[in-house]
């Protein structure tokens, strides 16, 4: 392989690749990056056999070939060599790449390209085609309620549904449930139901620049895997195996008492006794106080035995019974981030079931989280 | 204590305070901030028994009082407090702070200001006067080359020494010198020399912000502790005791080769070659070749058995002998990031022998670097 290559071109490639090295594999090949030509063009790709990321840049290529080198070493090596053109030319024979930039001149020590796991290719044609930013919208409004947790594999993954023009997201960990619809510009003729992994959707997400206006999602056929493509790049991810939880039968359908607050000032509460709460078990109350002639309020409070207590009134607009119901601070924060709308509702029925939260004016999204004991 | 606070006061004051903080010391009282009331303005200070800091902020004092709170849980809940007015109550009975600021009403249990270690004050009239971005770039030039082994505290300092008008400080690992002298515009009458952790120095360059133009050092006799004092805040150090080595003596005064590089181009060329030797030992190698009629060129190469090897060509201009000598490149990049003029010196004997570099134009600042073996 001989090539030229830009070096921001190169360095920006490597950078979308980069997240799916595995350092510390049992595989010291899944520790490197191949570059590839491939009509006209470098291909880079990466893989840590679950998640694979694959880019393509613009080069001058005069040698068809193909090496894998240490990710890092040629990472960092390429981002000091700034605003300078970069000639790549491997000696097959030591499997040596040499890297030539200016009056710099580096031999790196590669291992042989076939070494390399595959990287299937997708068949564009077949592909569901979705808006960037749309699909990157409900990838934030959801990973974060998947679960962390090893022991439980589907819980890791986002649901993701295709049904005609519907597209539905659902993530959950087993104490709260996130749920984002969409729709498609082009409607799919048979239904696609899949369980990503949600670190492949975060990464998806990274790598999908808002420059782009669609992306193809492949789902090719008894191969267990889903293929995003981007402009100039893929993403590859292995799918989750298992059935994933019946999720709309604990959406609430039905509340007593139906709270509209502020959301950024109900977010600014939160945090504010998060501070308290984590010396704890990260409970917080609300205790929902609708109003007689004037509006109603909502004061979050927080109390750790070593730390203090905290107490904060949200203004609110409450129909319905006053309650007292306690819940994990961190999730009401983590969905209270991702909600774009002005005002959002908090919906209610016992301090022991289940409360749904909705950006109002927004449909679309729905979060349903369980409380905790009041103690 | 009852007192009123500006947020961004508070939190500017916590910021600059919170670093001598000791969150994992067995004195629980070391983990908190102690807020007093002083002639009218709220004074902070944290310590960590080595390292003191105190700040004064503005405040309207409705109650004289102290008391101490856990600094990262009163430091983050006044980082939630954007933009508003902050009421400090301490119910003196339960030794609890009250925080209230808007819809938001917090009690901190603290702990008994008397259990705060005693925090010096200065004699401000018996103070050498320092000018605040030179003493600053001193520091900046002179810590990076102070030890970090614990086994030798002396080497952990840094030495300052004032004689008339004439300011040195210097740092040395074993391996490096670092030396910066400077001008006083006051000379002192007694000669002042002092071993301060470059620990206290980092923090004091840190909350000695550009704005101020002086800046007060005072060496209470018999005390074995350096206090600084700049504008509404002060620092606190002990001193390390013990005799620091006699690094004018190891300092070379001849050379048989002297080379003059562009700092960024040598800079770069360093950045570049431990990629490469990071991998290794950090072993960088610097073949210094004279030119007949061109200039010279300095070749920095690395090598890794593992990884390749890289080598860079610096444009030099040289006299004397050629050399290949080998130096640890983190040292070498370390001193030409804090060399602020466009050229370099890099003055050598032999390949075992110490080298010298100076900044082209400045003669205050001297750096000396143990060469490696060639191996």
């Amino acid at each position: 392989m001989k090539a030229s290559v830009q070096q921001q071109h190169l360095a920006h490639g490597l950078a979308i690749v980069s997240k799916a090295v595995s350092p510390r594999s049992t595989l010291p090949v899944l520790a490197n990056i191949l570059i590839a030509s491939d009509d006209g063009r470098l291909r880079l790709s990466a893989t840590n056999l679950e998640l694979g990321i694959t880019c393509w840049i613009p080069a001058t290529i005069e040698d068809a070939g193909a090496i894998t080198v240490p990710a890092r070493t040629f990472q960092d090596l390429v981002n000091t060599l700034t605003g300078e053109r970069i000639d790549l030319t491997l000696d097959p024979r030591t499997q040596t790449l040499n890297v030539r930039s200016g009056s710099s001149n580096t031999d790196i020590k590669g291992i042989d390209a076939q070494e390399f796991p595959p990287i299937p290719v997708p068949d564009l044609s077949e592909g569901v085609s979705l808006n960037v930013n749309d699909f990157k919208e409900m990838i934030q409004q959801v990973v974060f309620a998947a679960s962390t947790d090893e022991a439980r594999p589907v819980l890791q993954g986002v649901l993701l549904n295709i049904k005609e023009d519907q597209i539905t997201m659902a993530a959950t960990d087993g104490f709260r449930i996130s749920v984002r619809k969409g729709l498609l510009s082009n409607p799919v003729r048979q239904e696609i139901s899949v369980i990503i992994p949600a670190r492949a959707l975060t990464e998806l997400a990274r790598i999908a620049t808002d420059g782009e206006q669609m992306l193809t999602m492949n789902v090719p056929p008894g191969r267990g895997q889903v293929i995003f493509h981007v402009k100039d790049a893929e993403l590859v991810s292995q799918l989750i195996d298992g059935n994933f939880p019946d999720y709309r039968a604990i959406i609430p359908r039905s509340y007593k008492t139906h709270t509209v607050l502020s959301t950024p000032a109900f977010l600014k509460a939160c945090k504010q006794a998060e501070i308290i709460a984590r010396e704890g078990n990260n409970v917080v109350r609300l205790n929902i106080l609708p109003g007689s002639d004037s509006p109603g309020v909502v004061e979050v409070s927080a109390q750790s035995e070593e730390t203090g207590a905290s107490q904060i009134q949200v203004d609110a607009n409450i129909e319905g019974s006053p309650l007292l119901i306690a819940f994990n601070v961190k999730f009401l924060r983590e969905v209270l981030d991702v909600i774009k709308t002005p005002s959002v509702a908090l919906e209610t029925n016992q301090n022991n079931t289940p409360a749904t939260i909705k950006p109002i004016g927004d449909d679309d999204f729905v979060h349903v989280i369980m409380p905790m004991h009041l103690g």
